[in-house]
């Protein structure tokens, strides 16, 4: 894989995670392939599968969702053709009643290589952590 | 995809919850790309990376399992060019003390075609349900 597969399909990611945070459908149907073959197991969720469930899923959990950041550690980018995936941990910040929640969740993207550029078509994720912290959403600006 | 590439596929994902319900690390290893691609997020666990992390992962579970068997459901398979993935619920079943035990894990496996086949490259597993079961194992010959 050459650098330049790598560094388009990061940005591929980033995009992903930009419209996850931002509860964006608009953003979210930009980096979906948008197929039958899509899938997408939320943490705990039974695996839902092609675009139209996929869809429905992000539409449901955006309308339930006040505010969220996601940080993503521990990333890891593999390509490999025109398919790759990346691994990372998500780390979600999320605010309601003014306290705020951090969430872990492992999850694996995998993005095919379309002559619309990197899309996903399959999102994997189980948590891993959940807690209440004392300090602000470290992505708010004071 | 073709129907032979999928077949194909569908045959490395069975040898490899063939090698997992037999407790085979020889299984196991003829199974995976073995590189410091690898990965494997097992229910619950951190992201472990490269081959001998998840050699190592496989051993210790096999070491602390007396009998298991993986029945795998709801199976979707995609092939593109040399990558593959197979997303499906695994249904483990366990005894011990004359208890048996039903889990239900939702996995992804990715999969690349070396020279020597498909191999498994990245595993993601997330936890669905746990429960003690009535009936024998279903896979147990009377």
């Amino acid at each position: 894989m050459t650098e330049t597969q790598t560094a388009d399909l990061m940005i591929a990611n980033d995009a992903y995670y930009k419209a996850f945070e931002s509860l964006s459908m608009d953003g979210m149907k930009g980096c979906w392939a948008q197929s039958k073959d899509d899938f997408c197991a939320h943490p705990g969720w039974e695996i839902l599968r092609g675009w139209d469930e996929v869809r429905a899923s992000w539409c449901a959990i955006f309308e339930n969702t006040g505010y969220m950041r996601v940080q993503i550690t521990d990333v890891a980018v593999t390509v490999n053709g025109d398919s790759g995936w990346v691994s990372c941990i998500e780390n979600i910040y999320t605010v309601a009643d003014n306290r705020t929640f951090h969430s872990q969740v492992s999850a694996v993207n995998i993005f095919i290589n379309t002559a619309a550029g990197w899309k996903i078509c399959a999102h994997h994720a189980s948590a891993l952590s959940n807690m209440e912290i004392e300090d602000e959403d470290p992505f708010t600006e004071n």
